[in-house]
Parts: C-alpha cells; sequence; structure tokens
C-alpha cells in the first residue's frame, strides 16, 4: 500500500507547489471586511479551476448567505471508506501592517519560512491536502479511499453559514471521517495530532453615560466618565489570581484526574516553551495549573478589545459619551456557552454602577470539543506523522476553537482528525505570519500517507 | 462715555457681522490635525486682512513653530491704558461627525443660535471683541483706549508656541489689562466673570505585553493581557468614592472657608443645572462638595480615551500586544503640575504588574490660575455687562484650563479679564456645537462698553 509513486510525484513537483501556495496567499481573502468580498469571491473562483485540473469531480463554488464555498469530489474507490476533507480559504485581517516586514499579501520566502497572511491559517495547510490530492491522482491514477473536499470562506468570522449548510447537505456530505489541517505541531520534529479544542462565547459590553462628549475641564469630577466604568467593570472580570471572577463560572469546569494530567505533561509544550512562543518572560493565570494546561484545560476570558474616546494623535480633553469592550471566553468541558453568556449579564448587572447605562451583546458561541483518541481514524494519522515526518506524533491539546468539530459530529456522526502543520512561531493571527516550508512538504506527504492507511484500514460505514 | 455711535453702528450692522461670523467658521481650522494646517493659514491671512480692513494698524500673521498668531494694534490713545485683547481662532476636530445634526463647518443659524464648530470655542466670542472694535473704529473714529489684538492659532494644541512668543515679544506686548472671551455665562440673562481655572495636566499611559498580538484561544489564561491589566490600572486611579486614589494627590489641594463656599453656592450653577447641561440624571465624584465645587474647587482625573486590540466591526480573537490610555488631570491651588506627574509616574510604577511593563508620557501641564474679584479691570467688566445685558455678572469658577492667563501673569504680569459669552449648552468640544447669536450682539456692546469703562477708570501704568 506504500504511496511511493504518490510521494515522488509530490517530490519533484515541490517547486511549483510553493510557487502555487504563493498565489493562493496572495488572494486577501479578508472575509471580516465587506470591501474584500470580490478578492474572496476571486479567491473561490480560483480554487475551484485549481480543484478541477488536479482531477476532482463536481466541483462548484457553492455561495451562501455570506462568502462562498468550495467543493469537489472523488468517488471512485467503490466499497472504500469516505474522507471529508476540510479547511479554510479565509484570513483575519492583517492590521497592524505597520509591524509586517514584508506586506501580509506579497508572500516571500526567507529561509524555510513563506511569510504571508494566510500562509500557515489556513492557506499552507489546506494545500497539503490538495497538493496530496493531486500527487496522488496524478501519480497513481486514483485514490484509495473516496474523497469530498470542503473549503469555507467564513472561518475566520466563525463560520456564520457553514452548519446551516452541512444541516441541509447532510446526506451528500456523508462520510467516515473527516480531516483538517488549521492546528499545530510542537516542532518540526515533534508532530501532534489535536483530540481537545476549547469552545468559545464572544460577546460585547458598552456602557454609556452622557447623551454626548463632554469636556471633561467643565465636568470632570462631576460626571461619571463610562469610559472609566468600562474600565472598572472590565477590571472586576478577574480576581487577584487570575481566575475569571464570575460567579458560578467554574461550577460546570470538569475535573481531570491525574492520568490525564500525567500524559499532557508528558506530551505537551512546557511552560518554557509557551513562553518563548507568546514572547514573554513569565506566565500568568491560574495558580495550581501549568501553563499548558491554563490554556486547554481551564477556561479563559480575554478582552480582545476597547474603545473608547479620543483614539488619535494628540489630545481631545473629553468625557466620552460611551465606551465599548470586545470580550473573549474559551470554554472547556462541561461549560456551555449559553449559560456562561447568562452569567456573564448577570454580573454586569450587578456590577454595574447607578450612574452609567451598561448593555451586553452575545455574538457567537461555540462547545468545547473532545475527540476519542483510540479510533482508528487518528492511528491512521498517528501512523502517517510517523511516516512522514520521520517521528511519532504526541496528542495535544488546544486552547483555540474549530467549531467545525462540533458541526460535523453532530450532524454528520463523524469524527474529525486534526493534523496541524503549524508551528508555535508561525504567527498566525498576528504580523509576520508564516508557514514552515518544510512542514509543508511533510504536510503533503502525512496527507497522502493518511489516505492510503485510511483506505487500508477504515471500514466503510455511511451510505450515500 | 457712553459709546453710543458705537452701540448703534453695532445694531445697524449686525446681519452683517453674522453673516461675516459664519465665513470665520467656516475655515475648518483644525489646529491639531496636520491636514488642516492649509485652512489654519487661510483663516490667519483672512484674519489679518480683516483687522485691517476694520482699521487695526501693524496688522501681521506671525509665524511660529506651529500654527501662525495674528496680530493687530490701535495706539493713538495717547495716555490712556492699553487692553490686550486675546482669543483663539484654530478649533477642535468635530468628530464623532455622525453626531452632527449639519456639517460642522457648513454653519447655519437654527433658531437664535449659530451651530458649527468652533462658533462659540472661541470665534465667535473673539468676534465679538472684534465687531466691538469696527462699531468704535467706525462710529467713533477712534478707540477710548490702546488696544493690542493678539489671536492663537494653536490654543485646541496647549499652546506650545505661545508662552514662547510673548517671552519674547515682552515687550511690545506691553499692557495694563488682558482681556480674553472664551468662558461660559449661567444662562442668556445670568452673565459671569471668570476669576478662578483648574490647571491641567496631560499624561499618556501605554502597557505593553508580548512582542506581538497573540491569538487569544491559544494563550487566553496563560499571558497577561496588556489591555486587561491597563484596565485593572486604570481600575486603581480612583477609589470607590470616587476620590483620585493616587498617594498625596491631594496634600496640596487648598481648603476654602465657608465665606467662599456660601459665595460659590449662591451664585454658581446648582447641582441640577450641572447634572441638565451634562445631560445625565446622577452627578459622581467627591463627597462633601456640590457638583459646581467638584468642577472648580477639587482636582479631577478623566481617562479621555483608551485604544486597545481590535477596534473595527465585527471580531479579532486576540492578546493585543499593547493597550493605551490618554489621560489629563484638572488641579486646583496649590497643586503643581510637575509633581502630580511625579506622584502619578510613582503610583504607575507601584501598581504596574510584574507580567507587563508600562510607560508614561507626561504630555503638558497648565497650573491653576485665580484672579483678584476686586480690581478695577473686573469692576470695569462688570460695568460692562450690566449695560449690555441689563443684569449684574456673578463671578464664577471654570472648571477648565486656560494656559494663557498664567503666562499673561507671569511674563507680562497683567491680569486677564474672562468675559465669557458662551453658554452650558454650547456644546463646545462635542457635536452640535453652536453660539447663542443673542450673546454675540450683547458681546460686542458689552465689548464696546468694556473698552469704554477701561478708558475712563484705569490708570495707564506700563510703558511702550
Amino acid at each position: 500500500m506504500a504511496p511511493n509513486r504518490a510521494l515522488a510525484y509530490a517530490r519533484e513537483h515541490w517547486p511549483r507547489f510553493v510557487a502555487e501556495l504563493k498565489h493562493f496567499v496572495r488572494f486577501p481573502t479578508v472575509s471580516a471586511e465587506p470591501s474584500h468580498a470580490k478578492d474572496v469571491n476571486r479567491c473561490a473562483t480560483w480554487l475551484a479551476g485549481h480543484l478541477r485540473r488536479l482531477g476532482l469531480e463536481n466541483v462548484k463554488v457553492v455561495p451562501t448567505g455570506g462568502h462562498p464555498l468550495v467543493y469537489g469530489c472523488w468517488q471512485r474507490a467503490e466499497g472504500k471508506p469516505t474522507v471529508l476533507i476540510y479547511g479554510h480559504y479565509d484570513v483575519l485581517p492583517a492590521d497592524p501592517l505597520a509591524e509586517w516586514h514584508s506586506p501580509p499579501f506579497e508572500p516571500v520566502t526567507r529561509g524555510d519560512d513563506l511569510y504571508g497572511r494566510g500562509a500557515c491559517d489556513d492557506k499552507g495547510q489546506v494545500f497539503a491536502h490538495i497538493k496530496a490530492l493531486e500527487s496522488y491522482l496524478m501519480a497513481e491514477r486514483g485514490l484509495p479511499v473516496n474523497v469530498k473536499c470542503l473549503f469555507e470562506g467564513e472561518e475566520e468570522m466563525d463560520s456564520p453559514n457553514f452548519a446551516p449548510f452541512v444541516r441541509k447537505h447532510k446526506k451528500a456530505l456523508g462520510a467516515d471521517v473527516a480531516v483538517m489541517s488549521d492546528t499545530r505541531m510542537l516542532a518540526p520534529d515533534r508532530p501532534a495530532i489535536g483530540y481537545a479544542q476549547r469552545g468559545t462565547l464572544r460577546v460585547e459590553l458598552e456602557v454609556e453615560g452622557p447623551r454626548q462628549d463632554l469636556h471633561s475641564g467643565n465636568f470632570g469630577g462631576a460626571v461619571h466618565n463610562p469610559l472609566q466604568a468600562l474600565c472598572d467593570m472590565l477590571a472586576r472580570l478577574h480576581d487577584a489570581d487570575g481566575r475569571v471572577a464570575i460567579p458560578r463560572f467554574y461550577d460546570a469546569v470538569r475535573a481531570w484526574g491525574p492520568k490525564e494530567r500525567e500524559y499532557m505533561a508528558r506530551t505537551g509544550p512546557s511552560d518554557a516553551a509557551i513562553l518563548r512562543d507568546a514572547g514573554v518572560k513569565r506566565g500568568w493565570g491560574e495558580r495550581g495549573y501549568t501553563l499548558y494546561e491554563r490554556t486547554t484545560l481551564r477556561p479563559a476570558l480575554t478582552v480582545n478589545g476597547v474603545a473608547g474616546g479620543h483614539q488619535g494623535a494628540g489630545v481631545k480633553a473629553i468625557i466620552p459619551a460611551r465606551a465599548r469592550a470586545k470580550l473573549s471566553f474559551r470554554l472547556v468541558p462541561d461549560q456551555d456557552p449559553q449559560e456562561i453568556g447568562r452569567l456573564f449579564r448577570e454580573h454586569i448587572a450587578r456590577i454595574t454602577p447607578p450612574t452609567v447605562r451598561s448593555s451586553v451583546a452575545v455574538l457567537s458561541g461555540a462547545k468545547p470539543a473532545l475527540i476519542d483518541r483510540q479510533q482508528p481514524a487518528m492511528r491512521a494519522a498517528a501512523f502517517a506523522y510517523q511516516k512522514a515526518f520521520g517521528h511519532a506524533p504526541v496528542f495535544l491539546r488546544s486552547g483555540g476553537t474549530i467549531p467545525v468539530i462540533n458541526t460535523f459530529q453532530k450532524i454528520l456522526g463523524v469524527p474529525t482528525v486534526l493534523m496541524g502543520f503549524g508551528l508555535p512561531d508561525d504567527h498566525i493571527h498576528a504580523p509576520n505570519e508564516k508557514f514552515h516550508l518544510p512542514n509543508f512538504y511533510n504536510g503533503i506527504a502525512a496527507a497522502i500517507w493518511f489516505l492510503a492507511a485510511v483506505g487500508a484500514t477504515l471500514r466503510r460505514s455511511h451510505g450515500d
């Protein structure tokens, strides 16, 4: 079953693959910015054309209420299982632009790395699977499994149209396993398979005071400043020990025994490694947990942004009429986003001083996800990493959130294998995002081996 | 000495005066925005031409390191005292633009009010003096005093070039009294003369954490968020009673006896009036003081702006690398801006958690000012108000800051008479700024009467 011809093809065509990835990264597919809607569309069309050329069938750009999905399949492996390959071609905004060493949408190679917004998250990782399919189809004249590709253009906006689409096309999307590459390894020689993701809940808090901005000379000291009140309220969301100070917030948090924590300590990143990746000298947060545990086993609340009053250059002596904060929770089993939203609202109502008005908007939520490490598809992925990277992977928890895992589990009834090819220092969601090109190369090989292993070991269980 | 011809001239030419004021307001003289530097220059040139046409001499646009000053004089009243008329023709930025009912630089009259940025602060009030000079010069063929006009283009940026200019031209600017109109009355029938201003100190606080923005999923809970740390620190600048919580902040604050506080209670705005002007239902701040006292006798600290993390639409799951706050103190006798800056720095150093770095920039400061209510020029101003508005003025403290008062006192040795024509609901520094046109009219009359009264009562004391 060794897919030697596919691997040889990948080796031979590698320079072209990198050039194509650069082309892919060049589309500024910033899904959250309406001004980039055309770029997102152009990219979807390009991607669909690309899938068609490498031999996928039934390829289409599928409109949604927002940005389109790109779909394509290959279903000629009769009696074989079906792999649903998911990824996203949209990217986060690139600001702050000034901090990029090269323009975010003009990808360049420096050393072993390809720099550009989306190079790692998620275009490079998606492209590893696409190039694996190409290598197999071109060199082996077929795939060892059936494949359905589904690439999304709204992942960085929390996938508002994705679950509805999957629900509507539940039958057509039937598969035995889903695979996606949108997570991280520990180092180039330390591959990792994700098995846990935190959930999320995004909220906005607005505090209002006077009808309009007031002169802070005339009124300073006599009128409550809503920006100050907002800061006071934000300060009351954590206690002095770094724990979230919302009553009952930890009630549903699952306690883990020594077995799991020992496994994590053995396989996961050390405190030192996490601090190095973050570029900080000291850790912070809840006592009694390693930094790896704090970012995975334990929930968190982050103030993502505050805007209030005068933001520009120079001075403007005002008491602003209002101030706003954007916050996001990361949730763990068995916290429920709805319940946490309710607790947050109650807490804000309780701590809002009578001199201002506050309002809370709950924007989007996703439950935490846990994937069984023992299932056959996980073993196939481990085998693929061993073959492609020359090292057995560890199983890792991630602090991030991939709502798609829940969508696939709940609607399609399939587990998702998280084969990450990103590195801790790839600066995803930040300036100077990059993709480590050796990981692109080995990622293609791992994706080739994964298809081979799934074809050889998984039983077909779903009916089309 | 009654300046009847000048008053008659003002009455007759009133519609033209309003049209000219509109023209003046139309220049978008936003001094803090470099893109408006040309507009500021155009306005200075226009203003100088205007002064020339009405008969002032030695008129010039004086370059500074920043925006120019406009100077003009009339010195043919031999043996008579000299009045230095000060004002500013620059304005604050007009944002938030969306909240204006009409464009800020397209002045329109609605009812008795002229709407536009700078209509009240300070173009309309400056123009009252200019039109008083015109009325006198045209109708009486001369002035009862010598006059020097000095109009600034950088007042809203804290006058960085003004004091150096006055110091350099100390002799040429010699005068017996200065007058300016950049303050408020209590109501159209309740004129007021300012006698106290708070000082100011503007500072910026920056908190830095990770080298660059981090993904809040991957790092949330393990890395201290500098935006959260900033909010925590801002929350520690006031205690629960609304007092500034910086140690020793109140050490130098002068205590006032019952006589002054009773005068203030009798003459000043009530709590209800201040709340109505502010557009809020409840007061806030230091216990044991009326709202008028809190904004004048007592110091204050206002967070004017906070910027950190994601500010735009939608969501961006980051721990920002840094966050910034702009703050301003209002200081009272005998607080010293330098000393307060030192205390602030020390306090920030003390409350900065070890997990982030903070830095403080002290931008500009001005001492509080107190003017003797009993001096002859103040009596002349009171007489002028009585004549022009039909009501005796009260003497008012203001919460704002006019550093020019200190400049004139310290460098020229002259007191400044604050003849305000603004109203509490003129929305200065805010959207929909306006000037009450009856106050413009009566302000011109008051300025005419003031020149007459100073000419009749003040002794010439300075030598040119």
